[in-house]
């Protein structure tokens, strides 16, 4: 039999917490999940920092990617057993997408580095980059893999996850505004913080998705469930996504990752023979996908144990405020506010800090449904409902609850600075009427123009 | 208001998955908690290799030392509404053990290591002296905020960890057959494998439990919810703790730090500028309690990404194994078929591995439920029932289900060989026969007397 | 002892599903749950006709009961904990108010009777004022049990449900727009339903309530809690109050009721020796809080099961079509399609149905959340949020998704007719015309102008 | 098509709190649930008088026979995905056995009545009996949905529930010590009462199911799975099915109709104009199955309703009993101690209480799992485990725990008596010393000898 038709001899499961079992019946999505590049996802937490806030959050991207996965072979089967396409472009399920479906959603995550988000940020890599090479690049296994399926396969599977791949269909299971992706890590994300804000009913949502001409579609019927996962998305943002104490121990790590990186520019950073040498490629600009492979939450933990003890007196503060866990205390402010952000800088600045390392500002914007999704930046499907006729109406025409949150951002913008700046501090001290005066900008979290000033 | 008494001006509380809010009313308990030595638990995983094969079994000690903390807080509560001592030694519960309670439970594995018992089994640490010295040595941020509370609370705290605490109420609400760690625990991994098997009925146990003169028991019309946590732990152990492919990973991690012990004996280890700088007091046998603290599983993991390049054929292979996940294979046997073993090694031998690295045997076995614990090593209180009249009887002469398995060791012996024994070997090769042979030994997972041998 | 003040030797539990236990301690609840009236209870559904699509919502109004109290009574332990009243008029709590509190919330809804609404609707009872006669009628146990803590106290408990009570606090934990009533029925009713819409976190919305001078307020970090309740609260309008096969059994329900009250005014239904004795005072308009009190679910259904045998063909179809669970159909009109119900009812008419039992108009609106509750019909406060520094903001003018939804009536309008209308219908059928027009009107579940008419 | 094999145009699910969804895609299956006969299930609850106990425990048989079925359902589905017969006789599965299957799912318990078990000790009916003559009469509509698949089809699914059918698969699916009965009634009434010893992992026991030539086996890797279904069965039969107050309400319920039957025989009970008209036929021992279908809780409830204002001073006391939850108080005794049941009896008739219908005894005592089926009194296929060479083991015979309870009766024999004679009574009252010497005789729940008599 030909590989991408092998069969296990008998279906192999995975014990999952969110989805009960996870059901692995090809043999090439077997040997996918044993190659090093994807066990590599065990040692990437999926949320990074927000363990700080949600101490149960600690899982990795290996279980969101076997949970993707499985969440396409759900669709892929419902599909199979309830919407068979009958002729080519009927705009009904060939069943002979769900291999390309199948690597695709175990894949697209693949690329996912340490800290991923900040990372890039300082490094300038891109993960979405990196997932199309390891898809493509022959010195992989992921790569070896999926070649044996065929010659074209990898450039395949990787379309998917670009939205390049013609059956819209196939992309908008992986990527869409309610995909395999976003339901799986809802879920996930929602069971390990135990903010149960990420629950909806996906057994539900999944059986209401169907293939159409124009690719996944929802029949009426199922507007509620579609609704409340909606709902369930926006929650989970405004609740755990974008916690003011996870975006300050992010702004920790990156203004360590900043410093590190501007001091190697000087001079590399070397400690009693301690080189972090799996950095270096990136401090030097010059690193390979083999460069990437290895890097993982230990190692820049690691990096960050040694940067502890560090000569250098703000990288140690940065390394140890990161490893346990002192945050920066932070407040909202908005277009009212903005012009006192230079004078709480310079106090701040007064008192010893330097500012470029232990003040940000930050702001975290989603938006939680898009009903015109062609004119963002990222493109991401509307939900199309469909009637009885077959005619579709997009969701936010319907919910006034979607209605409510569609094209809108939603966040806050927040100025994040050390927490010791509103601490009682002794009367002897030279400094204390700056800090007394810096706290009264201060009120219920926000910033404000204190009165009689 | 002195330390020890001092209340946070609100109650924090910590989102929790498993008891969904863990709250914290002492300032002593959340300055604890804010330590570096507590912080550090979040590097290090509870059940260690487990996740290879429960891929959600990825949670932190942190999280489990917050649950234990949880747990002997709602047994506090409870004793004191309803067992409140009205004059000393009426074998009730007087809440000004609360403190010490709270700080034991919290504390008690604040000594775990990364990979605690592989890497105690090589290096010869011991998880349990070093959570004393964390607890007793000045140079701590742990012992500095005990020591806050009075100057032999550090010891007190300790000596209940220790079991030598005056107060068995205490003790036994932190090590007993029904204890808070316990507890935590099995609902915990239950949560995170996803393995039901650890659930229990916490809520109607923790109203069962009650102080005597003894230490702690539980009344009688609890036994049912007592029983079905016995059960709960044995099946965790049969499905979880033991399971064979979690023993070959450790295996292989075991023989992985042997190696590189041993390699290290000969010459430190060196490879292009790379030093396992943390795990070298180990190897020199000359670590301090600044040493353990910095190591955590990210720290061997970065070590074994390097060691995956190594020059030692050894000491790469097992590394990548470990890395990749690529486990040992395993049989079962038992006295009659032990004589099979040597014969085994020695064709595992011929056709090119080093024994000592890539077999092992390996007893996995725990007793469920003690009935006179004192006979046995470790000593931990049998659990008994009360009656109405104030008298008690142990469990097990109570319930059948647990007298079938109290004092009754459960698990088997495994012989752990690299799965390339068990595979298709070309005609061609030289080794086929003895591969073939090695197969003949084998069946149904069992090790046994080839027929016709 | 007092008899208000009297606890239970030891505190006595109930099992319940949603709440895990239900705790009582006071004798005068205990005493109250053993009343003949409050057992009654447990024969009248919670739900009415709704099992009849959520098969599993067969739980009654004592569970129900049980649950407010327990709601109310983990509100008033947090209550005195957190906010105890240090003098008179300081807003916060004062635990005297607790036993008022427990047994308003236990009797909320104690003159609840057989397929409340309905039967209402027909027979123009009224449950509130039954409840209050209940508790204030010398003749009833409840009344005895509660005299005896104080000749005022019954009248005060009936004050308290009849929102008259003086303090505010105190109402509003049983009657406010986020009250313990209002919890305990999303959750029960998703728990049993099986609709997950239900669930919000109920321990994290009782954390952030907190008493104060106008009644009860929430903490304004739990604003995403309190949001949550009410989008749960308005999906589970949607989804099951609102549903529209429940309605159609309502109507059936309504009707029936009504052919019985119509026949029965022109002479009493006898059928070989049956007569329902127990309607029969309904019938003749004059009944007493005793005949009140014996009617359940099981008396009227009883009494439909011998109208299935009736000679009155309108009462014996509406009887079994009411037994054996067949809905009329439904279709939604607004105001450009009223026009068209005429000509419906004529066609109804013509195929042999009379149109006042067998046809029906209903809307089923509901106000999610109302910001400004004193201008709506049934006074309910609304959701105040309170800042740090005391001062309160109402819900909908922080939440986005709750003003979305604020003060808007949300449902639809339903046509109800025979199911039959809708079938095929023989080319020889005399009438089968007039169902083929019939069935040009409806679209899509929708009343529309044929096209071409 | 042809009528067994119709298929709906889209499969039709109900919401099932307890398995999420029950699909239904056969036109017969989804006639049948809407016939009279099913949907008179909605009126009979599933356990009789437990939600006494456990309030939550409301649930009618409807949804248990719906969940069956489901069960069912899902088994086909594996059994024809993974096991598909390959020729006649191979021990695999042949899905023409799907359609008896489901039927005789849906329908096992279909004869069931009201309070079935006292009613059936009462009255001499027997469900079974009456479940097949449904089946087969052609007086129902059950029949005649299933005649319409074929002539025999009536009497082919009649004899999958007598055990009686050919092909042991399908009738162990229905009936053996691992069913889909039980299955259903373990996690319902777990579900339900709220107790959770009766969960187990269904996934994973439906996962190692499968078909062989002597039924249903189990492979051996799911050895735990079944174990754990296994040991929450006997703790659902210790802690809710033979609980002690259930089981005083039942003799009290056993009590009520004896007592109603014995004034009947000898003279109609007539009050006021009320006849329990439905009752008649078998208080006359003249019963048909039009008769036995017309009962259901509600009517028992309303006779009892009217019972509770009789002349008849026991029938009066026993109904109000009955309706209001005065349960009687029970002892537990065995050999050593029956002698002393005489004793008591003359005391509680000497202090004025009819014997016949104030006391009783009674054993609670189930099987919780039988090794030896053949030899017990209702035959109950043994639990196979089947080995990877296709040997079968018996389940015990691995299981420690499953052995230690196999064979082995548990339960406890009780004898109840009036709450009253364990009361405080006043010096005064002429029968005090009686109660006092009553007292003497229980000690912690049991029946003793009294120490010095």
């Amino acid at each position: 039999m030909d590989y991408q038709s092998q069969l296990l001899p008998r279906e192999k499961v995975f014990r999952d917490p969110v989805h009960n079992y996870i059901a692995v019946s090809h043999q090439v999505i077997l040997d996918l999940i044993n190659t090093k590049e994807f066990q590599r996802l065990r040692r990437v937490k999926q949320l990074g920092v927000t363990e700080e806030v949600f101490h149960g959050a600690e899982h990795s991207r290996f279980g969101h990617s076997l949970g993707v996965y499985e969440i396409a072979r759900r669709i892929c089967d419902n599909f199979k057993n309830d919407y068979p396409s009958q002729a080519a472009g009927d705009g009904l399920w060939n069943d002979d997408e769900r291999l390309v479906t199948l690597c695709a959603a175990l894949l697209h995550d693949i690329g996912h580095g340490a800290y991923s988000h900040t990372f890039e940020h300082i490094f300038h890599t891109n993960h979405e980059a990196v997932t199309a090479q390891i898809l493509t690049s022959p010195s992989t296994e992921v790569n070896a893999v999926l070649r044996q399926v065929s010659p074209e396969f990898p450039a395949q599977v990787a379309s998917v996850i670009q939205h390049t791949y013609p059956n819209p269909q196939v992309v908008q299971i992986i990527s869409s505004q309610l995909d395999a992706d976003r339901m799986d890590y809802l879920l996930r994300d929602a069971y390990f913080t135990g903010a149960d804000y990420g629950r909806f009913d996906l057994a539900r949502v999944l059986r209401v998705m169907r293939p159409y001409q124009g690719g996944i579609a929802f029949t009426i019927d199922g507007m509620h469930a579609v609704e409340d996962y909606i709902l369930s998305r926006f929650q989970m943002y405004q609740q755990v996504y974008f916690h003011p104490v996870s975006r300050a121990m992010e702004v920790i790590l990156d203004h360590l990752l900043l410093r590190a990186k501007d001091l190697y520019d000087n001079q590399p950073i070397r400690q009693e023979g301690f080189r972090p040498l799996l950095l270096e490629p990136f401090f030097n600009h010059d690193w390979t996908l083999v460069d990437y492979l290895k890097l993982d939450d230990g190692v820049l933990n690691t990096y960050f144990l040694h940067w502890a003890d560090s000569d250098d007196d703000i990288l140690r503060d940065l390394a140890r405020r990161f490893l346990n866990r002192k945050p920066l205390k932070s407040v909202e402010y908005d277009s009212d506010t903005t012009d006192l952000l230079p004078i709480l800088r310079d106090q701040i600045e007064t008192v010893g800090y330097n500012i470029t390392y232990y003040t940000a500002t930050n702001d975290s914007y989603d938006l939680p449904y898009n009903a015109n999704p062609h004119h963002s930046r990222k493109p991401a499907a509307e939900i199309q409902l469909m009637k009885a006729d077959g005619s579709t109406i997009e969701l936010s025409a319907l919910s006034t609850l979607v209605a409510a949150i569609t094209g809108r951002e939603s966040g806050d913008q927040r100025f994040f600075f050390p927490r010791e700046m509103l601490s009682q501090h002794a009367e002897s001290d030279l400094f204390n009427p700056i800090y007394q005066e810096f706290q009264t900008y201060i009120k219920n979290d926000q910033l404000i123009h204190p009165q009689g000033v």
